[in-house]
């Protein structure tokens, strides 16, 4: 896809998920090449794109926003954590490279800097999901099985569904930080189980991981407001 | 798709696992259409898909077969047995309808059936086969989750990789009698486990069971010859 | 224990398990001795054991055989399957010793023989039992981890819980072959796992392979006669 | 057992945990029963018992402490590891009891007052270590299985293997902080996984969760000094 496609598809795909383009909104080429200000072919390729992944459904000249319910969600975040377990089990068992091990070691000791005072502001949390995004890529490269990122890559699409989006309640810190603590707790025991060839603990750890990015938030307080989700460079995933 | 479109996928996607059509060999939109007795269009269109899908790559003017290793089946072989275990956990914690139990507990006593006599037919493994994908999709329907199918169906296209596909010797039929049997033993404890809600024990059968369709064949020759591909109708899948 | 001792414990317990003492059955010392043709005092030492291990209780002046439901056989199976599942794990992550493979594959070996030409008679079952208490020894010792083997000796003593009772139904060994070649299809798979570094997957065979002893016996007909049971030599475990 | 004698028995397993009585060090019945000013035959019977346990073997004519790797505490947590994940599994399974659920809601409530304030205190890790053993206890119980407390009875007396040992560093509290709220949502995830009947999960989360008194200690400072253990009522477990 070209540059200016894949940016198109990226925008919408941050519109749809933060709910800026809420459920059952009519989406039409024209207007939306004009709000994001480049020509109508790279937004067509795009909202096709989107039709296929599930997130829009085609209605008489364009397009609507497919409701995605709890249920979708928590399905595609269930598969998510069999397959980036299965990929953290299979490169336990492979065992680490040096340099996989190095990118995670290093994502270990900034996610501890980020930590170590005991509190986290939002552009810290940016930060943090920069580094979250290199260490789940790390492990599934690691695995060396290319049929995991095949099959994720298809799974990712739905929204919160991917490890690139993550919910944060900009109201309550100290509580995101304790339940960001407990996501990055995680890592440290999935990376010290990968160094020590713990391949069903690797896999074990990895899999209840996937309900870091939405369900552990339920834990506080299940009706929050005020939710703000920080998007990795998902065009770049 | 259209109807011939989606025969003719079906077919390629034939020749290629049985490797009538091999590994680096061209294939041409011309010659193919003749052979398959049907027009450009379909094939120039399924061409493309199996361009997506992995099984082709592109050369020049045409395509080429992709070789498959070993390792990529057996990654994918991984990745439905994770992506299956899912579902036969999820249908054992959400509880099976009965609708569901009473087709499987059908196949269950087809299989027996066919093993009561302590050997089976050739022509029995194809009953078999058939028989054995519709207790797949079954498991895999009841477990209320549909991300599972749309992550196994972008997996299922690698050969082998997919219950779809089953290799059978056929010089060795006492052999090939207590691998099925094992397979179908499966079937039995993973509808015990669905059955009775125990979610984990069902997610781990039907993971180990991934293996049935080629891994357990090695346990007796690993050299073997007289390999005989049985598959469902693919393109019903 | 003093031979003769061990000799009455492993006596009382085979009594206990087949059935000839039935539960709520009076036991008291001196005709037991006279049964087993010993002094009193081995006996004395051997109810207590018993009633150490749940299988007697006291009652005023002597003991009964207590009750043994079936929910408890099942809770005994599962402990010895989490147990088993975990020596299998740890010996896969450790790596198996040249003797330990040699062993395991010896045994493998065997009961492809016993199975070899398609059924199997009641003496050879005693072959199997004893190849198969072989093969589960191996795999805790290759654990490398103590603590399996002291927490499965006090698991162990519950009827049907440990490996070393086999119930084996006499009138129907064409369906007992079906089910020893399931287990013994479960012993290759978890040598695969375990020769090829497979913790998960060695875990996970080894702990479905616990419902062996039992529950599979059910899978044909529930509510069967001539039941016998195979005991190793229990003494020796 | 008397009082004094379970009195005993539980001063001696502190001083042995706690490396104030060393490895290899003589414990001779009267000057142990001067110590702890009690007559000698509490102590006789103490000693019988632990080194029944494997904590201290017999010499000529009294007892050495015997040494204990690091290897057998590392085996004893994972044994413990997987008896209470096979507890959480069945009793997400069964399902809890409105008296179990209602316990484990208020271990969690009190572990969330004391984490609140982003600190803890040494003394209220003695409070939440009472807690964290009401907790363990509610789920082994509510599993229904009496198997599994007869397995980890005897496992648990093996020095840092029984949840009833947990060891803090008290020169570090800030990132002990971070260790013991990683337990806690620990506990809220297995909770979480209970309440919704996912036996897989709450099995996963448990098995991990086995590491939190010990292991988890390392990934901040593997050669800690000034570790202090904290024991629930030993002799009340």
């Amino acid at each position: 896809m070209s540059k200016p496609g894949q940016r198109v598809l990226a925008e919408l795909r941050k519109l749809i998920a933060s709910g800026e383009l809420a459920a059952g909104e009519r989406i039409v080429e024209i207007p939306t090449a004009e709000r994001l200000q480049v020509s109508r072919m790279p937004v067509r390729i795009a909202l096709r794109t989107l039709e296929q992944e599930g997130l829009l459904c085609k209605t008489g000249r364009g397009y609507r926003v497919r409701a995605v319910t709890r249920e979708d969600i928590a399905g595609a975040v269930e598969v998510r954590g069999v397959l980036e377990g299965l990929a953290a089990r299979q490169a336990a068992e492979r065992g680490l490279s040096a340099e996989a091990r190095a990118t995670l070691e290093e994502c270990l000791a900034e996610g501890d800097r980020l930590f170590a005072n005991g509190q986290v502001l939002l552009e810290e949390l940016e930060r943090y999901q920069r580094m979250n995004m290199r260490f789940h890529r790390t492990i599934i490269e690691a695995s060396g099985n290319p049929a995991i990122a095949v099959a994720l890559a298809r799974n990712d699409h739905l929204p919160f569904a991917s490890v690139s989006a993550l919910a944060v309640d900009r109201d309550n810190l100290e509580q995101e930080f304790r339940r960001f603590n407990f996501a990055h707790m995680q890592h440290h025991a999935v990376v010290d189980a990968l160094v020590n060839g713990q391949g069903a603990r690797a896999e074990a750890i990895m899999r209840e991981h996937a309900n870091a990015t939405l369900r552990y938030a339920d834990y506080f307080d299940p009706a929050r407001q005020g939710v703000t989700v920080l998007h990795g460079d998902v065009a770049a995933d």
